[in-house]
């Protein structure tokens, strides 16, 4: 599986599911490229698209979804909970397989300029792909939001973009352009109701708050209905190669003892790399020197 | 992943490299095949070759092969410490990812009938793809080898092969051709060096004498220069669909605790399929509703 990228554009339309299956349409119809997920929100009114394949199809994938969002979500009509800067808010390339890191934040900001250029649509780079420190992280570029963007892209120089026209794209706004590495969503449910004990147990463990490197938690109470509520521990592994699955379960297994609990079960959210998965079970058997090689159809899809 | 089929030949030869490398180099070059591994044994003058692709190419490159050994290895001169009836002992067609079983077994026989054709070459069908209940198990067939099959393949109904010619290949013998489920190599080595125990948990897990279905086991005393010598359960998982790693590992850990030892460590030998590491993964985690899907490269490995 030669240089394989995964992209997951967000869009900012979770409602008219007509528009959303256009968009993912545009995507899906490249040769070369698997649309592997799409969701949409209406509370956010955004969706999430997930799509995959060589880097020059996920580039003409990627172009064909913002080109299709442009002329079909209009930026000033727009609301919803979630924080956004245009109608395609934000374009994450993520290395799969054998792909590095450093080829995503490379195609990042070749893709960002295409864009640019091609849709008179201002670009900010982010995440991996930051030509800029302050520029890492989405939250500071998405601060104010499109209506702030909209009105001090021109004058304010914090708010020029990497690429593209120093004025908002009429419909589209503007849209954030980054690479990062693939992002586990995973969740430990508690043998127990008490959500104190998974924020507790969320907080101890979170990079934020000086706990395990690359992993974001809270503490949330699971409504079950017809069955007992279970606080769960809600996760993303942003870098599960420095902290993986096994790693986080075995830290929260002992808190929630510690705590006079223990785990019920855990929940994988969408899709994660084999990788990921495998060193779990790896790290059961306590196998040795075993790689991700060893997994038939891993080896094979490498090869081919 | 789309029809892709594993097979792993078994060559009488495991002692002239060169003769090995000119058959693995016969198969390789098949475009649309991976060569996964290839293994030599000299006590045994055998090597097993493991390859894969699409059903076609897989047929082309599995003749490539055969053509290539009956060229370079006489049973006349074949002397070794596992039972074999030809130059080309054994061809089973194994089915990956989206295969299934009955495929290979079409194929199986469908690939007997051409190479019995083309070469001359006695084909007895065994294992899912056995014309004859008689023939499902390859000892059965190997009985008395080459030597007895050269003997007595004209004149004893029970010797009459399937496919091909009612005597041996002058230089290759006769070849098994099959249909089978992948199969995992695993070893549970225990934290002891009484090897009574291991081959008293081995026996009792073993499907032969009545244990888990789809097992075969048994103890061996796992010898380690510099280190303490550790019992160890080696195991076939021919159906890991019916028993898995996970329910094994179990099912050791309990026997090896009211022996009171425990497990130590496990081993994988080769490759295995993807989906029974997985289910560790999720066993482990006690992921419920997981499927295989979520699994990032093998998804996307299966839209390709």
């Amino acid at each position: 599986m030669p240089g394989l990228i995964e992209c997951v554009p967000n869009f900012s339309e979770g409602r008219r599911l007509e528009v959303i299956e256009e968009i993912v349409r545009a995507i899906g119809q490249i040769d070369g490229v698997s649309v592997l997920d799409h969701s949409s929100d209406s509370t956010h009114n955004r969706s999430v698209v997930t799509f995959a394949g060589a880097a020059e199809p996920v580039v003409r994938a990627a172009t064909a979804g913002v080109g299709r969002a442009l002329e079909l979500i209009d930026m000033e009509e727009h609301q919803g909970a979630h924080p956004r800067i245009g109608a395609v808010d934000v374009i994450p390339f993520v290395p799969l397989g054998g792909t590095t890191l450093e080829e995503c934040v490379d195609l990042a900001r070749r893709f960002g300029e295409l864009i640019a250029q091609r849709f008179e649509l201002p670009v900010y780079l982010y995440g991996a792909a930051a030509l800029r420190p302050e520029r890492t992280r989405l939250a500071d570029i998405r601060r104010g939001q499109y209506e702030a963007i909209r009105d001090e892209i021109g004058t304010v120089p914090e708010r020029f973009p990497d690429f593209g026209p120093h004025r908002t794209h009429p419909r589209g706004g503007a849209v954030a352009v980054g690479a990062r590495k693939p992002l586990i969503a995973f969740n430990i449910n508690l043998a127990t109701d008490d959500v104190a004990i998974a924020r507790r147990i969320a907080t101890t463990i979170r990079e934020s708050s000086g706990g395990m490197p690359a992993v974001q938690a809270m503490g949330v109470l699971l409504e079950r209905p017809g069955g007992r509520d279970l606080a769960q521990v809600s996760m993303n592994l942003v870098d599960w190669e420095r902290t993986g699955i096994a790693a986080v379960v075995r830290e929260v297994r002992r808190m929630a003892r510690d705590a006079g609990t223990d785990i019920d079960h855990c929940e994988l959210i969408g899709l994660a790399p084999t990788g990921a998965l495998l060193e779990v079970a790896a790290d059961t058997l306590g196998l040795r020197d075993f790689t991700a090689d060893q997994a038939l159809e891993l080896r094979l899809a490498r090869d081919r």
